[in-house]
């Protein structure tokens, strides 16, 4: 039905042009786990630089080769949107490509979700319904809450066991000064915290 | 920038049709909290009906009189994004609407989310930024598991007092046995039950 592709009529996500633009066209793939990492810090970056929202990025990745499925970064101010953390972005592109809910549905090409911050509750729940089975972060939440002040939410004690129980496989702390160097940025810079009024 | 609004470029959040013309330019206004609830078990029930998605829906009213600000619908299989639940749905549409990433902005005006059926671990810790300050549900996550055998997550044992310390209220189970018999007919229709391969 016509409305049913009409922008005006539904909430439409939407990445930087930047963002866009580096990925254009081209096959981003990065065999080895750390670069992968290095090039989503240096998304929640170019975010604070071009003030495109928040100091976080995401990736999805074949977790094979590497290759890039679809990126996000945080995108919450910019689009007045407060589910638009960069890990659901990401994970919403990323089923848009495959045209699937299930980033798991094909056994045979499993995908990881690279993550320069911990994930939120939120975001916790939103991998759990993904269909991605691994996960990597960066900083960790209390970086994100120490630094920056961001109420993380009521995080599962061994959260993730929680997820490897559900066959995530969890790699934390990757280049975690390096993503704890963008948060320190975003603070510098007087970046929003977009903490609703109630939540502290 | 033009592409930034084109949906092809971006991915898009829709409702039902149904839904938008039982909305269209109506004033919907519920003074008594039940009646709310009945109207979002409505939807949740055409949902299934109409086979636009699973079986939940939510509402955002303003807390006080009652007024609807936006609806969702669960659109997780038809838009092939699993983050599209219902709370994140209606969420969404009324952050759009009120230009805003806090529903709780206006002091003077607070927001309730009233929702079919108990958040999972995505939608609470969604609620916990989106700004609302009280929340309904009608199911329990344990009718949504028993019944259905959705994965709703590790949610934390005492999840309504950390709302309550976030400055969000909690009523929980209104008009459950209604809400319940929506979650039995999805069953009895075999609608997907879309825990990611990954997730049992």
């Amino acid at each position: 039905m016509k409305h049913e592709k009409d922008p005006a009529r539904g909430v439409l996500l939407t990445l930087p042009a930047w963002l866009e633009e580096l990925m254009s066209g081209k096959n981003i793939v990065f065999p080895d786990p750390e670069e992968r990492m290095r090039w989503v810090i240096g998304l929640s970056r170019r975010n604070v630089e071009q003030a495109s929202g928040g100091p976080f990025a995401a990736g999805v990745f074949a977790a094979d080769n590497g290759r890039l499925l679809a990126a996000g970064v945080n995108r919450v101010e910019p689009l007045t949107l407060s589910p638009a953390h960069a890990e659901i972005m990401a994970i919403a592109f990323a089923q848009k490509r495959l045209r699937n809910w299930d980033l798991g549905h094909d056994a045979a090409s499993p995908t990881e979700l690279v993550t320069s911050s911990q994930p939120c509750l939120m975001c916790l729940g939103a991998i759990l319904w993904s269909g991605v089975t691994c996960l990597s972060y960066g900083a960790a939440a209390a970086d994100v809450s120490a630094i920056l002040g961001f109420d993380e939410g009521p995080l599962p004690a061994d959260w993730p066991r929680e997820l490897k129980n559900r066959g995530i496989k969890v790699e934390g702390g990757r280049l975690r000064g390096e993503a704890v160097a963008v948060l320190e940025l975003y603070k510098k810079k007087r970046g929003m915290v977009y903490n609703s009024r109630q939540g502290f």
